[in-house]
């Protein structure tokens, strides 16, 4: 029977045999609800980056380039990491080089999994579906915030084990502890996170309008995946 | 101010600066509930030993050896990790060299913490009381599983965070989320973990009496710390 498992942090991957699932990498605030918002409005391809250098110089190769570091764009990028960047009607046939502190790093430790699909809650439910039909069992990865834990990415772990949960059983305690997060959360998700460390971090960086966006169930119906390193539909 | 953070597994506990914390180092079922009851019942010292071949020679060296694996008493140990086995009038003055799966791995961890205690449901308020009164911040050590998270040591570290709410700050999302999850088991600790992993393995062992016995609240009232690499009171 195929089973869900949550990663709560990219510094435990090594736990995991990723060589049979499907991996969903999840950094609600903010990467990978860009990179859904980008695919949704009609970019080619997105390539992440860990290295940002590397990123950087994706420039001189036809590439629009996305920096994100501790919360903020980073000089030199073509834009940071603010959904509201990758909605217009520019965004159509784009190919973008993007960096951010924890969600590319968490797609880069997801390498060698099966196969790689990118969520947010913006496209929850073709995410869900998409585990539901697949021959792999489940694991979600979580960006976390450098490393540490955090309540956004796990309650989207949450979402999704719960809505799995007559299909898919959970592997360990994780996605037990996700699934009771979301349950307690899902009727004001905003509510809840507004303790959240990252929360407050982002409310300093006065992006609170990201921070509503990005909590939006089912804006969206693209599911992006990575093939050959790229991000697309 | 001080503060409090909860790692959630030994496997992070790279991204805590120990030196300036009091590390509570977690293992609810059943290793520092173990150390708790035999320190509580007279017992002179537990040496913990991350390598099991390690604390098996000190059998030479007078001392009691405890050794646990994969939930099993290990063959050619004297005991195994049933808080029962640590009861007796004979644990008074006794000398013990402990190793399991999680517990003694995690001490082992967190050896540059500026000062390190033991905690379990069993001596609940004895941690809570020293964490106020240090004049360290906090920091819960889980356990976990062979690295991942488990409910019943993050169910712990929520406890302490909730009855240190009104005192000490957390410092992430970790003790957030761990908080959570003890306000909605707190009524029913036992009901709440029955669907955890770790629980339904000692179920298989059948040790469900360890179980409930390890959910027990201040049945003690000792606060085991180590010193020069021995657990003591």
């Amino acid at each position: 029977m195929k089973t869900i498992d949550v990663c709560l942090s990219p510094e435990l991957i090594h736990l995991y045999d990723l060589s049979n699932r499907t991996v969903v990498v999840v950094d609600i605030l903010r990467a990978t609800s860009c990179m859904v918002t980008a695919m949704a409005h009609g970019a080619e391809s997105i390539t992440p980056f860990a290295d940002l250098r590397q990123c950087e110089s994706m420039k001189t190769r036809g590439f629009i380039t996305s920096g994100e570091r501790d919360g903020k764009k980073v000089e030199g990028f073509d834009k940071g990491n603010s959904p509201f960047e990758y909605m217009g009607e520019e965004i159509r046939g784009m190919k973008i080089a993007f960096t951010t502190t924890n969600g590319t790093q968490a797609i880069e430790k997801s390498k060698d999994a099966r196969e790689i699909i990118i969520g947010s809650f913006l496209n929850l439910s073709s995410v869900v579906k998409y585990l539901l039909l697949s021959e792999y069992s489940a694991l979600i990865v979580c960006a976390g915030w450098k490393g540490r834990v955090n309540l956004e990415d796990s309650l989207f772990a949450g979402a999704v084990v719960e809505k799995l949960k007559d299909y898919l059983g959970p592997d360990c305690d994780a996605p037990l502890a996700a699934r009771h997060l979301y349950n307690l959360a899902k009727n004001d998700l905003a509510g809840f996170l507004s303790e959240s460390s990252h929360v407050k971090r982002l409310n300093r960086l006065n992006i609170h309008q990201d921070f509503e966006f990005c909590l939006t169930v089912d804006e969206y119906k693209v599911l992006p995946r990575i093939k050959n390193g790229k991000i697309v539909l």
